[in-house]
């Protein structure tokens, strides 16, 4: 792979996301190193709005921003679209799809994937949510079944084509739901002014015995009733066995009967192969130190999803959301500087900033340490919060623009099916 | 295919372009009839803009529009989602890929597509323009030859992946020359600082002896100015023989090697097969009165770039472009309601309200019948005119923030390789 040759030491960030994004933005400042960023999409993709481009609320370019673009006028800076492929500690060397590079620093940033639990039935038939290809994939499998069910004579067939049956009643599986309601509300019935609403149903499927288990129980209690009063359908303590891509079958005696099932039940770290299994812990993620170096490497650290970091309160890890992922990139820019300056390193503090989800027009549930809040209040402080962290004067002002303009007309304008996932998937 | 039954006579419309849609907006006015609009795609293309697409200035949702939200409050008009078939005139029944459906009247307004002039080679490894995820086919191989270049040390195979040929220098042609010669100057050099932008070329092939040879001479010099001054290279008299993927082999002694072809030579009627070769013409058009219906079809009608009316100063049809689409639909659907109150019908007649290209920044090219101009004036034209026929307000908005943005800027917002075009025709 081509990098022009310097004299400085050379840190190589695999992955664009909040974690890597963040770091690299920091380190670019203090000319101490030439920084390689590696990513397999050419964008940083902003994680937490995906649902809305699924359910025809923002197009990609609201929530992606080229990578390129984040290091514009940083010297000693390089992007490359690559796929990284392993890790040779020994000889510190990368390998991609397009070739080798050495490094002399590697932060390993590639986040987390869907965790299907090792079910090749599910990671076949349902649907995922990660990417922004896979979000414009249910966009367009959810237009493609709603045409499909108006031209269909077969009531049960019909039925299938109109349940969404979505797996995971996280923040993600929240907002999806709170999204598919308000499509059911207001552009449906408009659009489709020829079918018998009822026979739409919206299902949401937890394991646990509330919704949003990560946050508090006042959160629980308010994000299912704000759900349950926009008509969706929520079965705790379920969890799915198996799905053939008609029938679900859960570990109770529900079964439900769907054409479009959406996975968002887990995810489980995405990590490099070369470092050996001795270096990962329970989720696929890397141990690391306070500093987040990976265990037994001085020169290789992760961060973000990727990197489990034991401490105070998380013994676990911190929860894999964007606020650990960008502390710690930012943290890491600060310790690199200190570690070619010969200082003390700092060990990372994660400061717990709160949770939030929303579920739909006027209704967010936030958490913060001081207490919890739900409404319309946190609904606006969750779409403040949202649009602060958008990368971007203008995909702020586009994503902005767009809210403003589904709150007043009650549309989605995207409910376009670019590119069938029918058809594509065959 | 289930479509509620009336007693109001059916009307079916095949297809939702410029003059599907105006028939469709006028004719459900008048509640004559029951109407159905049939399309493969669920949007309408407002295709003068493609090429801002492919050039990472505009998303989808900027030029595509619902067609269900089209007919929204509309009584007895029916959108179905449909690719169709054949044509059965004596039953008056069309053949789709979701069923069958009669029809009192049939409106065909399918359009043109790409003529490849039977060039199976080019049909394979040139890139088209004609719909939306052609169009985003070609943004994606863009950025994905510029990705590759930065990493490509053989100066042969990065001067081939880094020449972009447009062959057609109709006003998409010139158009996507002039966005694809702004972005060279303003967004990737900034993009990629390591790059050798001289490596970097345009080429225009066109086998008259002008660019935009349907416009006026003075439009055509001023165009070839503005390209020229842009460092496009412009190669008229040069009609393309072949290519390969790699190689242009033209009628005179111009060779190219480049990995981007993209084809905007020409167009020609996409008819629906059944009515039989006699009522086609030259281009694959269908032989249409001066009421719009088919040669010796009293209900079968075509409008738009599908059928080819001959009048006074177009004795081989009206242009395919918008407008003759636009007025055709429009004047069609008062005659479908003089038909059915046997009044007697209205031949139409076309206004030509000009011809403009845009190339690039503050300048554009504009055809009036009352004289040519050009410059900064026509550009402004060029703007207020696209941006008042696209359909639907929010787009209008959203295209113009665009547009704004990339002014002051120069800046171009959805550089994103969502889905790889290299990796998808893999």
């Amino acid at each position: 792979m081509i990098v022009p040759q310097t004299n400085l030491p050379r840190v190589v960030v695999v992955g664009g996301g909040f974690g890597g994004l963040h770091l690299v933005k920091e380190l670019s400042k203090t000319n101490n190193f030439q920084i390689v960023m590696l990513d397999k999409h050419n964008y940083h993709t902003f994680q937490p709005l995906l649902y809305q481009v699924s359910t025809s609320g923002l197009e990609p370019d609201s929530i992606a921003y080229p990578l390129r673009k984040t290091i514009i006028n940083t010297p000693n800076t390089y992007f490359r679209l690559a796929q990284v492929e392993t890790v040779d500690a020994r000889h510190k060397t990368l390998k991609t799809n397009k070739g080798s590079i050495n490094f002399d620093y590697l932060v390993i940033a590639t986040g987390s994937k869907t965790n299907y639990f090792g079910n090749e039935n599910i990671a076949k038939h349902a649907m995922f949510m990660k990417t922004v290809p896979q979000a414009l994939n249910i966009r367009s499998l959810i237009l493609e079944n709603l045409e499909q069910a108006i031209i269909t004579s077969n009531l049960e067939k019909r039925k299938s084509l109109l349940n969404f049956v979505i797996v995971g009643g996280g923040p993600t599986g929240v907002e999806l739901c709170g999204a598919l309601a308000e499509l059911k509300r207001g552009v449906i019935p408009k659009d489709y002014p020829d079918m018998n609403m009822d026979e739409m149903q919206i299902h949401l499927l937890e394991g646990a015995d509330r919704v949003l288990p990560p946050m508090s129980k006042k959160a629980s209690k308010d994000a299912q009733i704000f759900l349950e009063n926009l008509g969706v359908q929520i079965h705790l303590e379920t969890l799915v066995k198996d799905y053939d891509g008609k029938q679900v079958i859960t570990n109770n005696s529900l079964r439900l009967e769907t054409d479009t099932l959406i996975w968002s039940a887990g995810v489980t770290g995405n990590p490099i192969p070369g470092l050996g299994d001795e270096v990962l812990v329970k989720g696929n993620r890397y141990k690391v130190n306070h500093f987040n170096q990976i265990e037994g490497h001085e020169s290789i650290f992760a961060i973000g999803d990727i990197a489990q970091m034991s401490a105070e309160g998380y013994e676990n890890g911190h929860p894999m959301v964007a606020q650990p992922a960008i502390q710690q990139g930012e943290h890491l820019a600060k310790n690199l500087v200190n570690l070619v300056k010969a200082k003390t390193l700092i060990p990372f503090k994660y400061r717990d900033k709160g949770t939030m989800a929303t579920i739909g027009r006027n209704k967010a549930v936030v958490d913060l340490k001081k207490g919890s809040f739900s409404g319309f209040f946190a609904w606006l402080v969750w779409m403040f919060v949202h649009l602060w962290f958008l990368v971007g004067f203008r995909n702020r002002i586009v994503t902005f623009f767009n809210w403003v303009y589904a709150y007043i007309s009650f549309d989605k304008a995207a409910r376009l099916i670019i590119r069938p996932f029918k058809s594509v998937k065959k």
